[in-house]
């Protein structure tokens, strides 16, 4: 294997990956490679623009930390994890949408009871949140552990605030026995995804505003149901038919109705979807593709 | 745009990046983007899946640093380097081929006389080298910056050894008024590229080995010339078949001769590009390419 040419490298680094011991790694790789390499043959990418590359990729690297994920951040603002979200979850009729998990997401949020408020001191409008979580046939899902983060008034997760320990704005509850569940936290605010790093730049570089519109985070998890990564919107939001990850669903914009005291409410019903077997979740999508 | 689908989302992304002022940045965005799309598509990529790929990346950048580019180890096992490195040196017929630059040349390496030792303590079977520049008409090239890199007799180049502030078996030199150079150092061994990292991991779970055959790593430079990065591989090794990243040529393999006093001789002649326009280096490749 010596001389490889533009015309011949596909095949010989195809070639190396053929005692791959798992089928689906092997997969994987083997579309990888020939799309990379497509890639960069489509464009004839010069040596001064594949150092670019790197250096783009490591600059990402180099930004990412336990508070800061900047390529989730680039997989969003390339369209790849909404593409991702929506060929995995092809959900049945009638059950809630989801849209991207974000990289805002932190393990070990405090647990809430109904009522109570998650916001926790983040600054915002006051608001109330509640609402239901069913499966398909209506029943109600006692129990079900309902996650919720979201940006404060300032449009800032409280990740975001350099040497703030605190969990603000994010919190784990569980719907009651009739599936039912609410708590208090700050309005939702339009936000721009953070735009200091390389993700920023190619933003700036390809004239792409950062806004998300307004938006609070939800995953749901129940036995027996599937997980339900998703976000509700505020209409009106200007940024609605713009959002720089492409997450928007009509289905999941609510009205976020102002009180006669001046404070916010949000009414919302969770549907979801019955676990299936792994493979299920992607077969009516396959099935469309392949007609 | 709302409620973007697997069909449409694709060209949503493309219509963000329409107002890109620099053409050829939006060229190579929009290429990316469907490409990037077409691999998650063809392998229908899992949730699960593309977070493990976030995870790689964020590995693959925690893992780069001053001393170590494991983003250019990536390329280079992916064929992606040597690809680009084809693509990009379509050279005259006569002139020496190009290869993969590598992860190992750092800026700054010191400056050395003819004759003089490069190995400057690193340890190995003493190697003098010699040989010429010249252009494709025969000329000499007097003054052409010659800068050489290598590992040593572990297997290891200088930045690879922690605390080792040293600069070891790399240096500049030039050429002389006859285009003619030499300069003593080591004979280059076998050895692995870094695997105890992300892309290490990534090659033992394809069962591919990480070895490079044994070369010495020229980068040539002169006015008027196209600069020249190759490698002088030693005839023999047994890995010239199955190189790690794919760079082995057969003209650059050369017999690194045994002396009689146990030493060994290596002698190359470089012929570099004349100079051509940008945009001309690809010419003949896009040419073939589209015959």
């Amino acid at each position: 294997m010596r001389n490889l040419t533009q015309d011949t490298i596909t095949q010989a680094v195809l070639g190396r990956l053929a005692q791959t011991p798992d089928p689906r790694l092997k997969e994987i790789m083997t579309s990888l490679v020939q799309h990379l390499h497509a890639f960069a043959r489509e464009v004839r990418l010069t040596e001064d623009e594949w150092f670019k590359g790197i250096e783009f990729l490591t600059a990402c690297g180099h930004k990412t930390d336990d508070k800061r994920q900047e390529f989730i951040l680039l997989s969003d603002t390339l369209g790849l994890s909404m593409l991702t979200v929506a060929m995995n979850n092809d959900k049945p009729q009638g059950c809630t949408e989801a849209t991207v998990f974000g990289p805002f997401h932190v393990e070990n949020a405090p647990h809430y009871e109904h009522g109570e408020d998650v916001a926790n001191g983040a600054p915002g409008e006051p608001c109330i949140v509640r609402g239901s979580v069913r499966g398909l046939e209506g029943e109600a899902v006692p129990g079900a552990t309902i996650e919720v983060w979201q940006a404060d008034a300032d449009g800032n997760y409280d990740v975001q605030y350099e040497g703030q320990g605190e969990h603000r704005a994010r919190g784990v509850l569980h719907a009651g026995p009739d599936g039912r569940f609410h708590f208090r936290t700050i309005r939702a605010e339009a936000y721009p995804i953070p735009h200091d790093g390389p993700v920023g730049d190619l933003l700036r570089a390809t004239k792409r505003h950062p806004w998300r519109p307004a938006h609070l985070h939800f995953m749901i998890t129940a036995p027996g149901y599937e997980r339900l990564v998703t976000h509700v919107f505020r209409d009106g939001d200007p940024y609605l038919d713009s959002d720089a990850v492409f997450g928007v669903r009509q289905s999941l914009v609510a009205d976020w109705k102002q009180q006669a005291d001046g404070s916010y409410l949000l009414e919302f019903d969770f549907v979801l979807a019955p676990e299936r077997p792994a493979g299920r979740r992607q077969g009516a999508a396959a099935a469309k593709a392949a007609a």
